[in-house]
């Protein structure tokens, strides 16, 4: 159930809401909101009796809410999330580009490419201190010497920093330096990080499981949202499927079915999802033109010689062909919006 | 093997070696090029020796091509084939819209269908008079009836019509009428079905089908030209995946990866893939985006009382939309064209 | 629904139901039971009233069936269907092994791969005179001479005959030689087809698409039945999924799901489903354990040089192997028959 | 690389062999063999040379080893690995049951079905005293509680305890108690729990993930056996695909697939793939004639009032006839072992 405040309700009329709430041994989870205060109620096994609330002062509104993901729903915040991060803003009317390589190698890998994406448009800086990888005798990322990279980078670029936490330990390094924390794919459902980041005051970047469908996405940021983090942004990177022409299938339609249910921004990262290059950029093209919020593109100034990931990446000459198409569908699509 | 005659290749020449590979015991299988005649060879276990080939007059080049299809390949035809259909050409510049409903219902209603279209902008009407319905109790379509009200239709708006023919007993009716025969998803490995509308001459729309790698595909087609109908359109419809917020999972990978081994033109059914309106207009904006040659969708002046598919059909003002949303992405991406 | 009649019901009230349905628009679809007359009521788009039924003499129950499915569905024929091939039952206590080689190649290695088949206890020979390829140039089958070859089998070793008809043309040929004719997994939304042997009077062994659900492998065995011919067996044979380590993933819980759901027997084809002789054994064994009604396998007394298939076949000797196992484990379950 | 040292090699030449591989810059990982040890080389990138190696007093081989996974491949130990647990060895002739319900809801429930399994023939206890939940809201088991009543029903009657670790942090408390450390299909590349429990004294019952080829599956393995703990024991327990009749596609092929591949023994948990009971025993029944090494099975004297996955639980009297059918064809198939 979702507890709506009127517009003028008191501090006083909020904090009694969730006394009330606390009370009947339930959950109170208290949601930002630009016109008011809404108070979500979380932990109760069947429905709850709206009348108990509606009689309490301040209270516009007790709404059943009927997915089993509550803090996401659209049903429960109508207008779109936007995360803010520095001065971009992630969910609002212009695509976020984040740009970067696979991995921190090298201070003078990451300036490279970071001076070079900056030089194109890209918003945000991406690449992993530390790498999830399927063998345990891969490269498993530069882990705290990443992250020094990253800081100096951001120093001397301005970018902000997208890069991933792989475990718990690893949380509070990687919060230090980074301003959104990457959650991979193969995390989606690893509870207890997701819990963790939730209490992080970092924006999360959440990316879709390799075989998770969209109710199992939300209520795996629903899992972040309810230890208190609201600033979560979603990312689709392609499904596993029998299709072998691509890594795996990029499933665009996650984008607008995302979009009814969940107020949270949804972006795509086309370059995991195709693992070959000669695919990302009409799969950046079309995942602007479907309505993503932003796209994570890797790029390399020498990806044959990349430590992971290189035959995926973007040459930054690509990058700026891909810049320059993502630009001008954004523009074409920005007349219609709202419609 | 692909024989490349010379630019001034005579006919006597071509028919030379037309006549040294049948003698070979191989078949020859003529492929129209805008530059030069290129001659495959059809039937060969294993590989050939080009020296044969090359000693004859007029021979440029003998290719081996490395791919299980040979007529369909790029690597055998580097340009683009267009596709024309009257004075629409699919696989050139500007993406072709096919619209209409699902199934002819009766004159009345494709004629209101059509002129709205129309008047929209759609290029060619779509509808089914043989329905492939996975219930031998559902509704199979008007038939012959369904036949003689298209051709109405393009009596009366000039629209081209695409139309289904299920199986062998159809397609000498559908040719009849149909500018453009389609076989759908459930069809596209039906081996005869594909040799039999190999002999037609009208264009062949060939749906891929729903768990179909990229290669099935492609040799799907190759059954079509190894019977000499060049005319091939491909169509993505989405393909069979874990996934249930869309009925089934548009596969927009599919459109690059078809570029880079084929000369057809590729077109995208946002419809059947969806299988809801909402999704519609973005994945119809993503299939422009991404480089497909048109879009094929449903459009329905009554949803509610169609006779199949309603739940996926577009209302004629959000055709109108999608049209706006379209035209607005295939300009920008002209822009780029040839880059 | 679904008409049942009393037991004692004569001809003459049989008729009376059926001309009554007639007058009603429906088509009537009488059901071979070994207990009773039941008539299955085809056509109806609505649910009807019983009353109109029960009103009528002989008539026991007028059941409403809640499955799109009806014929084939154990709702309307609670008792398991026998199909009976010569002496051979399939879908009786015991578990029917059909075997033989994926193509007919000549007679010489049909004849000896039946008559090592039959001595380890084989009760039916596979082998295919049309072969449905994904290829244009590949091996397409013997065609008539390969039918006139499993002619000769049967008469020399008294094996009756399981192989495919691939489309319209070949049926009538098929059914002259076939005991059992064998629809492809590629063919179980061929619409045509199937209502084309659902008028033949030989038995149809229909095999599952690759990525058909357990509905519609039903409703494809409907489109048989409602066209009279209600001697079908089911055959599961791997669906298509990401997973690589086999050529499809054999489904074995879609055994329990058909008999749940329906009283045709349903068998297993472990070596398409491999597509790697050394996964072969096992999974005749798990489909023998999971309750399957039979195997069909593929042997060739030298795979090396089969022309089809062959790194799936087995070799005679482990053919014997699996028939030793195969009859323990078969023999293991008939103990608890019936719990 | 592998060293596989002779039979009568001395500590020291083994000593010797591992300190020439820490020189050269690599990881040495001992592997233990019942005949003979052998190194296994970690952390080179590229191949090694054998000669350096050979030249060592006591060496006799020095073999390539061509998977990316090592310690787990069969390749570098051709010979079935037993876990034992107590008296029960995992991997053995004989296959292992191991019962219990879903999760630990109170002493009284776990002992009464513990007693009912036990005195039906089950050799391990399995119980969640953390469950991983899709959604937050969703109970998460009895935590440490839930482990303490573990123990006791450990001490009263008899039987080891199998049961999950789902984080870094309760991986302590759950050695503490389990005689198996379960880790959830959802944590199967959660590399850092692999590394965790890799450290542990206790074996690791490891579950595959819904979406992991069986490549995947070996290198977590390896993850676990890299850090030193070789007592791993693979689940299989149900991939994701389109199918809807069970709530995963139980793959069975997985079994012969890692058995070619690994020593490592693997059970299957027809529970989980199934979802619903009247699954369980028919996939149970084929898991074994498969060649299973063990089944884990869920089972509940109550399942309507379950916490969790009641659906998909046996009743005790089901579970007395899984276990029958089940030795019947463990008996069937005993009489072909080593064939």
């Amino acid at each position: 159930m979702l507890i709506v405040m009127e517009h003028e309700a008191s501090q006083e009329q909020i904090d009694n809401v969730i006394a009330t709430i606390k009370q009947l041994g339930y959950t109170p989870a208290p949601i930002p909101g630009s016109q008011r205060t809404a108070i979500g109620i979380l932990g109760n096994a069947g429905p709850l009796d709206p009348s108990i609330f509606l009689a309490l002062d301040g209270v516009k509104e007790a709404i059943r809410v009927s997915k089993p993901y509550k803090l996401v729903s659209r049903e429960v915040k109508p207008e779109n999330t936007i995360v803010a991060v520095g001065t971009v803003g992630i969910g609002g009317p212009d695509p976020v580009i984040i740009a970067g390589p696979c991995a921190v190698e090298s201070l003078d890998q990451c300036l490279q490419i970071a001076h070079a994406v900056k030089a194109t448009g890209a918003h945000l800086f991406r690449a992993g201190a530390f790498k999830p990888r399927t063998s345990p005798y891969s490269f498993q990322g530069l882990g705290q010497q990443g992250l020094d990279i990253l800081a100096r980078v951001r120093a001397e670029t301005g970018l902000g920093i997208v890069t991933e936490a792989v475990d718990h330990e690893v949380v509070p390094l990687v919060e230090e330096v980074a301003d959104i924390i990457q959650i991979g794919a193969r995390n989606m459902q690893n509870f207890s990080l997701l819990r963790r980041v939730g209490k992080c005051t970092k924006p999360v970047l959440l990316k879709r499981g390799m075989s998770a469908t969209i109710e199992e996405f939300l209520m795996a940021a629903e899992y972040i949202a309810a230890e208190g983090n609201h600033r979560i942004i979603l990312c689709e990177r392609g499904v596993r499927t029998f299709a072998d022409h691509s890594r795996n299938t990029l499933d665009l339609s996650a984008v607008p079915a995302v979009k009814t249910l969940s107020h949270l921004p949804i972006i795509v990262d086309p370059s995991h999802a195709a693992g070959k290059r000669d695919q990302v950029i009409p799969l950046a093209c079309a995942a602007i033109a479907v309505g993503a919020d932003g796209i994570m593109v890797e790029v390399h100034h020498d990806p044959k010689h990349a430590l992971s990931d290189g035959p995926q990446s973007l040459f930054p000459h690509q990058f700026e062909q891909l810049m320059q198409r993502v630009r001008a569908i954004a523009a074409a699509q920005r007349a219609f919006a709202g419609s």
